[in-house]
């Protein structure tokens, strides 16, 4: 069925929409694919549903050519199995809560681990019925602080989530390494540019996982990557390279000093290059020569707190999207007066390794404070910081810890050379979850060997509404949308630019012909002048726009590739089947 | 792709379910189509989700042939348009809502009048935008107070919802005609049976509205039909055929009398029996000659209670729907103590049409009240009736209503013959609104002659996911689901029940034949035995079932038909095209 425009429910806007900060969401809200209803809630117009039904297709077919089996669940869901993992708590302001009429309580699934757990516990008892493969494609929703740029970040969305359940480690890592191919094979079909870096499971728990960033400089993630070995990692999984550590021998002793009024890194610089320093003779003392200690509290499983201090380099800050994750699931916060006051031994500004330890405060430091580096840092009284304390020799911190920024050049974790970083929109995430949720439900089934077998459990999302966002960010240009074929909401965009009845009958019968073929096509049948349909045509981004114009009279049609911007003229008597092959070919 | 029952997410139950109270119920649960997870809360399974994925696409295809678009409006919706329309009040109970972050109130869609209303007013400003069609299927959520047999009434369910939008009434009529139409088709492909009823508008407002009801004992909702005429409506939507008045000539005077302790209509009747009055010589009285009056307060848009006192003949009671419906919208209770504390007029069992009328009470009275009917009634004292009090000459109600009770029997309002009433299941329903949300939203649009015309709307919903279960419970047997054909889960379903290496390669070959040929195809190649498969096959209700069993041997395959029970062999050889044949026939 052809599709007319003076039919259509679709009016075009000419300027951008006051409220819309990035170019996707400008051009999807001009051409009329989707409407805001509300903070981060969108309506989906004939030609936006289009697109995400097309998306929701490819994902669809992967899905099933990794034997994905389609169940859907419902997106209102009891508190309790929540409740079972802690999930009803941890998720905090981010999740929608309610009570029905007789006052029990609701969510509205951001996720559903827990409901597949159970669907799966509540049907299979053998190990026989494994590997299994299930997901759902579903309106998800979650309560975001800020709703940004559309469709990009929204409360209510559709996601494809599906979770893996095996019987053993190696069938996981199977699953997992079928839904990585599936979505890279997705996301070709889409023709999205995009990086697969290490991640860290957060809130999901379990282990491995991989975030897919569709590169774009409006994403909200940052993420680096080594350029010479094609390393790539979110910032919060990047693993420090740490240096060698080096022999204790030659090291002087380390010496307590009078640094005056030197509470902050700088000021300790300035002092230690007025100061001579023997250790430093030739060459200039840096922040990086500095030890720096960071207080905070952190809530233990009990509900009590917990001091942790944590220890970087000096010419670093604690980066505080690396330290949550590296504390995940451990709630921490900055220290207040009061905690100050009742732990008189920290001097604030001169907080050094000694004091710390002494007073038995839990201590972990950044992986480049390895044995035998000597540091700058304080003395554990007002005024005074201590010089060459060595790491392994004067001092041994409880551990490590991952909560340093991430800056470009700093080494790949392989060695090969130096990150970079970019900015990115996440587009899939694959967890390899483990025994989570199959712990909490205590999801078990009949081994091989007669004794019950604990299941473990994938868990593999892409966002599918994000995706249409996604494709009109990276594949717009200055005149509008341009969609991939494989998404694209029309085949063919048949313009009728010529106000002779015979044109628009010829333009009808072209349009007829394409659709009798298979294609699905858009006929611009207003009455509108040529330069607003071209206009349109354009800002609406079907990757093939035919032109019934000026050359109808001798006996030519246009044909113009949205992508390229290349026109080509075609005879009228053979248009249908030569714009068939263009487009098929 | 041929779905392997080896592999699928599939476990039928031997039991009927401990809480299921109706076949279609108990049905989809045993034969894993869904589950589940909250009180009027189910996932849909993967059986359960194609029968469910089919019902969309030939509701979808009859939308598009009406010319309906589809869009898509989010779930999640704030308050202010359903406080405009003071719907956010108006659905009580019913409503699921909700706070987000910064506190604001939200809501979960019932249906959605006023986001339709809302868009078609951001997008089209012209008379020339019309007629328009927009529809979505979507998911929705009503917090019923009795979810019950499972799919038939959840909490969260799949509806189609459309809209018209037109200029004038001319238009409203044709769009839902079209509607009409569409749906007769749509069911008809359903092969449900059904009748179309008459029904009010109730909450929704608007004027003419019809609903379609599946023909079932399960049912909720009891109609009414003359099977001489066709005639059919929703109890509520009776309309009483009045008798015609009588002239007031020869009736004789009202007399009050004694008659004791009576405050009940069996009391009265006995009385009136033994006192040998002259209007009723030589018949007995029945409580179809007295006249009962039913107190209640109503509220006023104020906010303030009214007194109400409603007549109706004393064999009949009050139909608290029909009340409800022939009131809506206005809010009405029953008396307190209270309220006769402060009437003391009201003689409780003997209240009468003149001491009401007397002090001011509004008075409605069942349309069988007509002018020159004489009555046994209240004489507002307490042991005291009236004996012949004629309406029109004794007494002038303020009105009719239809609140008395409809009984089979009752004459059509065609006069065409006798109601006899049946149950029924609500699948669709149809409503001409008019101007109710466009005028709360002030949806104009310039009109032809330039000036400002209001749209008027119509609006039409189906029930998706309640369309599977009223499939399931018209067209069961005492074996299992049987699906037609538009609906069902697989074209066919291969059993292999022969042993024989030989046969299971035969069977799969017949299988991907099939396939081939287009047809989808379940293959049970699990290891169970013959009796279990074909237990399951007619549990779950493809509607062709090819065995492939102890007739392999002599090159004979059996082909069963689920519905009417016929099996015939047929070779091997050409097995493949001659089932495609009988299935495609």
């Amino acid at each position: 069925m052809i599709t007319r425009m003076s039919e259509l429910f679709l009016r075009t806007l000419r300027d951008d929409p006051a409220d819309a900060e990035v170019p996707s969401h400008k051009l999807l809200i001009r051409a009329g694919y989707v409407r805001p209803v509300g903070p981060g809630l969108y309506s989906w117009l004939p030609l936006g549903l289009r697109v995400l039904r097309k998306v929701e297709q490819v994902v669809r077919e992967e899905m099933a050519a990794i034997g994905g089996q389609e169940i859907l669940l419902p997106a209102l869901l009891p508190r309790a199995p929540y409740e079972t993992t802690n999930r009803w708590t941890e998720y905090g302001p981010n999740l929608f809560r309610l009570k029905d009429r007789r006052g029990n309580d609701y969510l509205l699934g951001p996720t559903h681990e827990e409901l597949f757990a159970l669907t799966v516990k509540g049907e299979y008892s053998s190990y026989k019925d494994f590997p299994l493969r299930l997901y759902q494609i579903q309106t998800k929703y979650r309560d975001e602080a800020r709703p940004r740029a559309g469709i990009l970040r929204g409360r209510e969305f559709v996601m494809k989530d599906s979770y893996s359940f095996d019987v053993d480690d190696a069938g996981l890592k199977d699953a997992y390494h079928a839904h990585r191919e599936a979505y890279q094979r997705m996301f070709s079909r889409l023709e999205v540019r995009y990086v697969i870096v290490s991640a860290v499971s957060g809130a999901m728990g379990g282990s491995a996982s991989e975030e897919f960033l569709a590169e774009s400089e409006v994403g909200e993630d940052t993420f680096v990557r080594c350029l010479e070995s094609g390393y790539a990692a979110n910032v919060e999984a990047v693993v420090t390279r740490p240096p060698a550590p080096q022999p204790f021998d030659d090291l002087p002793e380390a010496v307590v000093h009078d640094t005056g009024d030197t509470p902050t890194i700088a000021t300790l610089v300035e002092w230690a290059n007025g100061a001579d320093l023997p250790q430093f003779a030739g060459r200039e003392v840096t922040g990086a020569d500095t030890l720096k200690n960071v207080l905070l509290k952190t809530r233990l499983p009990g509900g009590e707190w917990e001091l942790l201090a944590v220890g970087v380099p000096g010419d670093r800050e604690v980066d505080d999207k690396r330290l949550g994750a590296a504390l995940d699931p451990a709630e921490y916060a900055l220290l207040d007066d009061l905690d100050f006051a009742k732990n008189t031994f920290l001097a604030k500004g001169y907080i050094g390794p000694k004091g710390l330890l002494a007073n038995g405060v839990r201590y972990l430091v950044d992986p480049r404070i390895v044995d035998g580096t000597a540091w700058i840092t304080g003395a554990d009284e007002k005024g005074k910081h201590v010089v060459g304390l060595v790491a392994g020799r004067d001092f041994v911190p409880d551990g490590t810890i991952e909560a340093a920024e991430v800056r470009d050049g700093d080494p790949s974790p392989d060695g090969m050379g130096p990150l970079v970083s970019a900015r990115g929109i996440e587009i899939g995430h694959i967890f390899q979850l483990g025994r989570k949720y199959t712990d909490a439900f205590a999801a078990d089934v009949l081994g091989e060997n007669g004794k019950p077998v604990r299941l473990t459990m994938g868990s593999y999302g892409i966002g599918i509404s994000r995706m249409v966002a996604v494709i009109a960010e990276q594949q717009h240009d200055e005149l509008g949308l341009r969609w991939p074929s494989a998404v694209a909401p029309f085949d063919a965009h048949v313009v009728i630019a010529n106000k002779d009845e015979d044109a628009r009958v010829g333009a009808t019968g072209i349009a007829g012909d394409l659709d009798r073929m298979g294609l699905e096509v858009l006929l611009d049948d207003r009455k509108s002048s040529p330069g607003i349909k071209f206009k349109d045509a354009e800002l609406l981004g079907v990757p093939w726009i035919v032109v019934v114009g000026r050359g109808w009279a001798d006996g030519k049609v246009e044909l113009r590739n949205r992508f390229t911007g290349a026109t080509t003229e075609i005879p009228v008597d053979t248009a249908a089947s030569e714009i068939f092959a263009a487009l098929t070919s």
